[in-house]
């Protein structure tokens, strides 16, 4: 080890002894090297290290300072609660969430894992003959037609729907992408430098996790509830303590909470994140699946500079495979394009024509609420059956939209050996600790209920109950030795 | 300016004034703190900018030495010669690119300047058929079945024309992508980290300096002639000189040179980054549409160790607007996959259904046939009308496939400015400068000649060589002042 590495592991060790609490200023350089007998560059290269990891902070013209409410040792302990505010520096998603998404690819596996609504859901014979237009009027010309910001027609028809929601989206700052997963990565992209701090959620969709990762961000992870949704009072704290670039969050049917931030709560979050100047990338991928009365409004309703990047596809509520997404990006909007074309240049263009071909034909409303009735039924159902077979101590988390339930399992009962348990026996779940940079929530996990509840949904659910109720007696018989 | 700035300038202009050379070793940090009675982080930070400006570069446990064969000027010479090697921080590929891209979209203008060959030359009808035939059989569970690596079919069919030339590429080691930018931006991902060194030529497709500006890589650009291909000499002292992660370079038809680089170079290079474990990233794009009896052979073919990335699509040869092309990834195609899921998940699954029900039909050889010829009639009417108009001191760069020519203006006359003055004419070219981090090749211009010779055309030959003409003239009334 090199001997600012011993010094960066010795002001760890203090740190975690609590010597060092958070918030206080550090000794500066020059004291340091004196005290320490260590040259400057030693000092520098420790401190450096340290704030690399997230453990320290520097603050121009002041000095370096313990970062704020560190959690330095992982925890599997309830969201919310003592780490409120949880940084993450060289996000690493690891193949797991790879190995889990692969897993879903099998048809033989009963995909409660799966991130997608049930295909048989979606308007397949409506969208061929959409398809199959294009296909006869095709131009040679299109490729270049539909160059980002993408195919006109499809960007009016999207701006018509935010207009219907009382919301004032114009279609030059729409920029068509292929899903909501470019959708994401270009906004992030888009504001941030590699190296910088972005908050999400705690637990939030692994997808934005990995797009830190890619672009190489640090991740500060809000606590976030089942209930109430992100803390707002931790945000600010963040706000206050780091040079925070962007802020990724899913307000209405959270992925995997099922949550919805309240109207309340998204004022505060758009006033309190105008004031620092930070753009918010806003993930709305389910609104159009309410249970409710209404569908609920995206603070991107809210956004009165342009710093709202609105962020949502077609693959939820309407077809998966054709890759069709949008950013409604404010003033991020041109470089948002540009980006696009440095990336993927483009959406395909038959794919962006049979959806406007598809949103011309007006079916699309209808489609929607017939796709709301199904999938509200089928939660209902899986609850009800979950509730009859899992085992009492299992807290199930409903929502108020979307096709996702969020279970919480007894102390001491990990989800990702029910997952592996579950994989042997045909059944597929999404782990907890898929949704974490760090180790937390592997009590919990995510539950699809989108899917016709039939006997093999049941008999499912059975087998789940059956190897949850395992894991707590090996819990019993484990404690009292 | 602080003191550091100061001290890194006062050391630039030394550099420029050759007081220390290339290759030389700079003043240790505290020799340099001593003599110029500044604080150790002085010196410190005034290196370290020098180090990110490219102009000096730190060895481990050695010390700080001047950069290589250093370009310090902006210069409009000639590529090979002097400035061999030019190393750009920060690339900044401005907004002039996206300006010409978007001025292609515009059905008025002459495309001389398009990247994309004539849409009509595409198999419309064919396709048409096969996007209607995915539209009738598509299956609700095809957007899984199509998630990355991509349509089994697809990838089988792209390995057996592999091996119609020889090449022995898996299935397995293919990801299907959106298109070669796509293939082109993964690849480099999967080998570099933000601030690593690469290794492209110079002048360099502009595609590659805008993944590199996205990726926030530094490019290490080497003379590439558009007779002799890149300088391997130059590659070689790169290689040796600089950390570098990847090399992209393009070895058959280069855009915008139209040189293909000959067996020979191709084992040489191939050789050379296996020693020093530097992956290659092959952008091969254009390799179908040769002039000559055989279809070139990739570097691909002689990748032993599963570090080529061979990056193809087929917008540049079959439809443009589907937006499918691959990696052959060799041992990265695991990884390649995982970025890809993670940044916009998948490719469409009916366009990846399509292309493979259209290369199921077996038209596919006689379509490239077609085009080949075509393509290259074209070529040559276009060759004759450019030698009958433009004046004698205009070098035109033939290519051997494809369907660009370069062209090279005498000293004085700025591509630049004849694109602005083309353009109000309603003409696009392609100006030099596109294709450079740096204010190189101003005097040449890409030229899109796969265009029906037809009288629009001839007439917009005789405006862009009468533009030139009167550049020319503007320079000699210039000169005698």
């Amino acid at each position: 080890m090199a001997k600012f590495e011993q010094l960066a592991h010795q002001i760890r060790e203090q740190l975690q002894e609590g010597i060092w609490r958070p918030g206080d200023k550090l000794p500066s350089l020059r004291e340091k090297s004196l005290h320490a007998g260590m040259s400057l560059m030693t000092v520098l290269h420790a401190y450096q290290l340290l704030e690399s990891q997230g453990l320290i902070v520097s603050r121009p013209q002041s000095g370096y300072y313990v970062a704020p409410q560190l959690s330095l040792t992982d925890s599997s302990h309830s969201p919310v609660g003592q780490n409120r505010v949880q940084i993450t520096e060289d996000v690493d998603v690891n193949a797991f969430i790879f190995d889990v998404l692969q897993a879903s690819k099998d048809p033989a596996v009963m995909p409660f894992g799966s991130a997608f609504p049930d295909p048989q859901l979606f308007p397949q014979r409506q969208l061929t003959r959409s398809l199959a237009s294009v296909a006869r009027h095709m131009q040679p010309q299109s490729a270049l037609d539909n160059l980002p910001p993408g195919n006109e027609n499809l960007r009016k028809s999207i701006a018509q729907r935010y207009a219907l929601q009382g919301i004032a989206v114009s279609p030059d700052e729409i920029v068509i992408t292929a899903g909501a997963m470019e959708s994401l990565n270009l906004s992030l992209q888009v504001l941030t430098e590699p190296g910088d701090y972005v908050v999400i959620e705690s637990p939030a969709f692994y997808g934005a996790l990995q797009a830190i990762e890619r672009l190489k961000l640090k991740a500060i992870a809000i606590a976030t509830d089942p209930q109430q949704g992100i803390d707002l009072d931790a945000l600010q704290q963040a706000l206050n303590d780091y040079p925070i670039k962007a802020c990724w969050l899913m307000t209405n049917f959270h992925n995997p909470l099922g949550y919805t931030l309240s109207w309340e709560k998204k004022q505060r979050l758009v006033a309190m994140l105008e004031k620092h100047d930070v753009g918010l990338v806003e993930d709305d991928v389910y609104s159009e699946l309410y249970a409710g009365l209404q569908r609920p409004l995206p603070a991107k309703a809210l956004d009165k500079k342009g710093t709202v990047l609105h962020c949502s596809s077609f693959s939820k509520n309407l077809v998966a495979g054709f890759r069709i997404g949008w950013v409604a990006a404010g003033r991020y909007a041109g470089n948002l394009q540009r980006l696009q074309l440095m990336s993927t240049l483009s959406t395909s263009a038959p794919m962006q024509l049979a959806i406007a071909d598809y949103l011309a034909t007006s079916s699309y409303d209808s489609h929607l609420r017939r796709l709301r009735r199904a999938l509200e039924q089928r939660k209902q159902a899986a609850l009800q059956s979950l509730r009859r077979h899992v085992p009492g101590e299992v807290r199930i988390h409903p929502s108020q939209g979307g096709y996702f339930l969020w279970l919480e399992l007894p102390e001491g009962v990990s989800s990702t050996v029910l997952y592996r348990r579950a994989l042997e026996r045909g059944i597929s779940i999404a782990p907890g600790k898929m949704f974490t940079t760090g180790d937390q929530f592997d009590r919990y996990f995510r539950f699809n209920a989108s899917y016709e509840w039939d006997e093999r949904c049941e008999q499912s659910v059975t087998v789940l109950a059956a190897l949850i109720r395992a894991q707590i007696n090996e819990c019993l018989t484990r404690t009292p030795l």
